[in-house]
């Protein structure tokens, strides 16, 4: 179970495919040069494939454990956890005031695929405190700013974000733990989170918990929720960890993958919290750390996508049933088809992280407008195709693949969550064709009228490419001037559908540009003949009846009657 | 996790929209009357709903072990296993002379079905031993057949398949298992045997391996194998088991799921073995066992399917998120394509089964042709939306899905391995693209024209999803002549896709048919306009060029250079 970082592939899409390029022209980014682009991945590749991935299966096999009360993390953990820290890995796209390298988050999420390639369960640690590193930047006072951030960049602390509670998944206003006001200006926590991602840790010195909290004036739902900073241990005078907070790791659930990845039950007893942005406003500074998450989420499935990927075709070229089985034109099939979503899917992350830099660099809506509308695409498609890859990178391995010892099992154990954590990705299908086409379809318009121009442009070089692109963005263009008529039930109805088109219309988009500028031409007619096809399904389903779906009787659903 | 069998559903499929009334009026199936055939089922689904389902979580965590060289069975497996033996359930379509029901297989691969949905990793053990029966029943001895069936029919003794060897998996012909030939007529066989479905037992006394190995005048290939009756025990005079036969487990793999199923290595060390059929025609007979367990494992995964898609039903009906979830649009969407297509793929298998005894009860070389071509797709579509389901089932519980506890993902592991063994699903595609276009599509173009009557009778009523099949149909009939143009290793490029689309018209057809005759309406419209569509898709793909895939550098593919 070898990884090499693709970093080829991932500096040409940032390179010709989406808009990097330009953020070395802006004041904030200018940095972020080709040299040092290249440098970057180069380092960060090797660290992935050298000191990330040896533990992946260790991991697996051993997983994290309460003993006595306290996390004991897996074989290995603490020192990868370690190296990430000290090579700055942890924030790349971190404000440099507090220690961070102050580079664009594109950037950031080709470094995150990378470690998270080597180990999606370790790297959800990193991923997390990066959250809230950018929640903080954004809502925290001063002073939790001087305190906590350079602890968190540099890796010595990490952090959680506690949103889930038993009845209040999805629903967040359901939530119930309690916040009280303290004479001295901060707050009493109360009450039990679950599914907290490294809700304890011993690969840090402290862990930083985000928990959101309803203060006794805070209305219902979720406009009366604020948010807390809860550490484990309280920061002294000097800033270091002091006493033990009045908080608990419960449990640890049993998981079907991420066996490394503590999941907490967290029982908060009267623990001191202190208040990040304004009382009653904590869903705003949660969607921040939530928006960054969604983006790095969908990397994750591109991520394990990759590793599983090149494991497959490692096998491939090494199996023999008459012959090497990578010559067989259905193995092949399979791993050429993976290899063109993966691309296509890495595509779509690294622009929506890029549209998120220039929003930031530039001040621009537009710029602003177009991360929005990609963050549900990138976070739904990257873990779709994060599946689907590695599900096939299983089937190519035939039984072996069945065998937990080759380890492709593990990458689809592993990966099975990204499509459900952060927002399940039906609820990012929502967010699409709910939020993001409530500025009456603007945004979207304004993205399928570039892939409408790209596609114009490719007409000469690649006429049959760009032809179909172009049908296909054109259809999808009148499906969402249809959908938008709809009540919001009706579209939800073809949500998941409607974001499954969108992304084969962007992916078989960014192919028709790489093939144009120097990418693989086969690889792009692997996916605009094959892959993007399916678009026009996906859309007849988006279109199709709600009416249907609720006329079916539930006794029928549970196949206990006919008809 | 409880599981109701869907008795009336399998009956409105049996009686409603394949050919099983026709079989009571055949000689050879007189008795298999709407009455028996809902006694049988309605005790069937019992059984599987109260006796075996109960035992699938432990198989789970108590996975089959290897005690002192001993197999120690999952705990409560040898009870379920008893009280399935003694209903009679293992004969159910074998020959009464010998035990059996004699009833068709309709209606065993409906038991089937049911057992399976209660313990996958249980049911295999029935499943193969039923693969044996048949292939004696067609290729044994008289002896052998008088000696071995009423002790396998009766579930006293368990059957096994020995193909696979290490260097030998979906290339049968390559392996090097050795037999000799005795004095007294017996043969002595050697060498090891990988990935042996319940390769021992504790629910039963007796182990019967049925062994492809070579003698030494067999030439190379698959054309020099013989098939030999390898028993773990010999059986004395009385037919009793005697010595232990030079045979032994020597390890058990550690697998994604199915648990509960001991996979073995067997070691054959100058074993005892009695020849079935002639000499270096093994594979004659190994097909017919391979055949029937095609088919069955494409029921095993509507068989899971069906039973994770209840669960998750039920969990939608009681999870309150804003009201309960399964009101939500995009849940109900994912219950009902999924059980959509649970009916789809259902109505397939009982089809393909229902061909296979009526070419039995009436010669007819048409139904032994329609058998032949359903059974691929049988087996690919049947496991490809059990996993399908499966994962959508896990999606539906959310962050629950993903804890072990809750069961849905066991499911998804469990029915993961069905489309890989008895040949992968890619194996299935070739052999549908190959073989079984062979005679020049003459079986499938037979299909068609059903499917394409049946649009037309339906279009008075049923105008829009008439006019929906018939194109689609119409459209298969067209790729389907295309590609019998193109050269093997062309058509196997697209065989997946091909495949894939030759389900999807099939089932739209089963869909369209129900829903004529009392079947339920809505389903058959959320079949035939949300899933049937990607049907123009899959045959894009199935004719997409084979060149794009051999022209995508080894290094591309495994992520290492950017074009």
């Amino acid at each position: 179970m070898t990884y090499t970082a693709p970093v080829e592939q991932i500096e040409f899409i940032l390179n010709k495919v989406v808009s990097f390029p330009q953020l070395a022209g802006t004041e904030l980014f200018a940095e972020a040069t080709p040299e040092t682009t290249s440098a970057i991945l180069t380092e960060a590749g090797k660290l992935a494939g050298e000191v990330i991935a040896p533990v992946n299966r260790a991991g697996d096999l051993t997983p994290a454990a309460l003993e006595n009360g306290k996390l004991r993390s897996s074989p290995g953990y603490a020192d990868a956890f370690r190296a990430l820290a000290e090579g700055g890995w942890i924030g790349v796209s971190a404000n440099p005031e507090y220690g961070g390298m102050g580079l664009p988050q594109a950037l950031n999420m080709a470094v995150n695929e990378m470690v998270a390639s080597g180990c999606l369960a370790l790297q959800l640690n990193p991923m997390l405190t990066q959250g809230q590193i950018e929640a903080l930047e954004h809502h925290g006072s001063d002073e939790l700013k001087s305190l906590y951030l350079p602890k968190l960049i540099s890796g010595e602390w990490s952090g959680t974000m506690n949103l889930t509670e038993p009845q209040a998944g999805s629903d967040v206003g359901a939530l119930t733990t309690k916040a009280t006001r303290n004479d001295d200006g901060t707050y009493t926590v109360t009450g039990q989170k679950i599914f907290i991602t490294w809700g304890d840790s011993d690969v840090t010195e402290n862990v930083c918990h985000l928990v959101l909290a309803r203060l006794p004036d805070g209305g219902q739902g979720t406009r009366g929720i604020s948010l807390f900073m809860v550490p484990k241990f309280i920061p002294d005078a000097d800033g270091n960890p002091g006493v033990a907070n009045d908080l608990r790791v419960v449990s640890l659930e049993h998981k079907l993958g991420i066996h490394g990845s503590p999941t907490c039950v967290m029982s908060f007893e009267g623990a001191k919290g202190w208040l990040v942005g304004e009382e009653h406003k904590g869903m705003a500074a949660m969607f921040t750390m939530m928006n960054a998450a969604r983006l790095g989420v969908g990397v994750q499935g591109v991520a394990q996508a990759e590793a599983a990927l090149q494991q497959a075709t490692e096998y491939a070229a090494e199996r023999v049933q008459m012959g090497p089985i990578i010559r067989h034109p259905d193995v092949r099939r399979m791993l050429a088809e993976s290899r063109a979503e993966v691309f296509a899917a890495r595509a779509i992350c690294l622009a929506c992280a890029t549209a998120l830099d220039m929003a930031r660099a530039t001040g621009s809506d537009d710029w602003a407008a177009r991360a929005a509308l990609l963050t549900p695409i990138a976070k739904a498609y990257g873990t779709d195709i994060g599946i689907r890859v590695c599900d096939t990178a299983v089937q190519v391995h035939g039984g072996m693949g069945y065998i937990e010892e080759t380890g492709a099992a593990q990458y689809l154990r592993d990966v099975r969550i990204t499509a459900i954590y952060e927002g399940t990705n039906g609820i990012q299908a929502m967010d699409l064709v709910g939020r993001k086409l409530s500025d009456g379809g603007a945004a979207a318009m304004a993205l399928l009228d570039e892939i409408l121009d790209g596609a114009k442009a490719a007409q000469a070089d690649q006429p049959e490419l760009a032809e179909q692109v172009w049908q296909a963005a054109e259809t999808l263009r009148e499906t969402t001037l249809e959908l938008l008529d709809r009540d919001l039930n009706e579209r939800f109805a073809g949500a998941v559908p409607y974001l499954s088109a969108f992304s084969r219309v962007l992916g078989a988009a960014f192919h028709l540009l790489a093939a144009l500028r120097g990418g693989n031409r086969a690889l792009a007619r692997v996916y605009i003949t094959r892959i993007l096809p399916h678009f026009a399904a996906d859309l007849a389903a988006a279109r199709a009846d709600l009416a249907d779906l609720e006329a079916i009787d539930e006794a029928v659903l549970l196949g206990r009657m006919a008809g």
